[in-house]
């Protein structure tokens, strides 16, 4: 793929668990940080339920208007995991044993181990390319722009390293936050100005409350440092002229 | 509104600070929770960054497909915080000074601390609902089956107890969660089985780890008690069978 300036991705999170409220999402900070070092801009995340419908037609939305899609969750042994038999429906191939990954799983477990229940998670779409699990054996797998992760965080993060020089991002997205001891509507007007003046940087604002205390945290995000250290100089002069404290979070 | 069995919400995070990953979301889980405990299931949860046409768009999809959309982020003072000009828009009603919000910012800051900057905040689309906010003072709204609420996770967990009687919810959903010292594939066939024979109840398998060893905690959701009950004893004498211990989790 010839590199692009700017690369794009949707996150999708396939789990009843995550739509319950049971299972606080951690999946889409740790995938979206690691993207943002490579170069791809997360913009958009979506948690749907275990409903193959839903999955397919989510599939092929966000896979025909992002550079990348990441699936997490539902690549494991029970029947509630039913992603890699919707991801083959979304690209409307076969479903089947793939070799290589029987090969890894029946090499992983001990003799006799690699039982009925483990052998569902060798089914994948016809010629998937595998994602190595250096945690726990069971692969994930990709087909196309489409990767598909579990949503164990541990695994799921544990499988990132293995994917770096596959994913082809753009310009890595820098960013500066700065964090000041204020709250929002003080530098309200003053930051609304140095957006204005430098529209295609993002700056965002953040309250915090911090041992204590509350305090602001402006973030700058773009792909041109230069960018990024005239905002912050235009920030800083408005800082100084405020005479807000600048604290370290 | 006539009491409904099923009662479903998407959940709308608005906020850049989630898609780079700065920010955990943890909004979705203390909605998700809420909700489920007066009867409203939450079907969808979408993250978009703060951008007009995309909050436009999304609220419009959302609010015509469910009962309830519940919005987090961009009720702020800064700049970008737009999503009450975005809800205007969506509604294609006037974006103004809303005067009931007005006055309880006006009464909240000490004199003269009702500045520009806070100003931003009673500017709201026309004759929207207030959601009273006890911990900060500037109050959420909704306009018809859209509930906007703020970013900051202890802020938006306030304001819930005064939307309790507001949001008419249907067949509260009961769920139970058995915890087993095993791994998924060695109870996938068996938990096939009793998902076969309860297609109506939603039943998931999620693997933990904790304390140093993997267990399976198995969650049965349903808004009928008895059927939960059925599935518990069904689960319960593969469980006996296997020798598998229940442990608490």
């Amino acid at each position: 793929m010839k590199k692009k300036v700017k690369v794009n991705a949707a996150i999708l999170i396939i789990g009843n668990e995550i739509l319950s409220g049971r299972t606080k999402d951690t999946n889409t900070s740790t995938l979206a940080i690691w993207l943002n070092s490579i170069g791809v801009n997360v913009v958009e995340v979506r948690v749907i339920p275990d409903v193959e419908k839903t999955i397919v037609d989510s599939l092929n939305l966000l896979r025909s208007t992002h550079d990348y899609v990441f699936t997490s969750g539902g690549i494991g042994p029970t029947h509630d995991d039913i992603t890699a038999q919707s991801v083959s429906k979304a690209f409307g191939i076969k479903y089947e044993i793939h070799e290589e990954a029987f090969k890894i799983l029946e090499k992983y477990y001990q003799p006799g181990e690699f039982n009925e229940g483990r052998q569902k998670m060798v089914w994948m779409p016809e010629k998937a390319s595998l994602i190595i699990n250096p945690t726990s054996g069971a692969p994930g797998f990709s087909v196309e722009n489409v990767f598909c992760l579990p949503g164990v965080p541990s695994i799921l993060k544990s499988m990132l390293g293995g994917l770096t020089n596959v994913i082809v991002g753009g310009e890595p997205i820098k960013s500066l936050t700065i964090s000041l001891r204020t709250v929002e509507s003080e530098i309200a007007n003053s930051l609304t100005k140095v957006q204005n003046e430098n529209k295609d940087v993002e700056i965002g604002s953040y309250p915090f409350f911090h041992a204590g205390k509350l305090g602001v945290s402006i973030v700058i995000r773009s792909e041109d440092q230069l960018k990024i250290e005239k905002c912050n100089t235009q920030i800083l002069k408005f800082v100084n002229e405020k005479k807000i404290e600048v604290v370290d979070r």
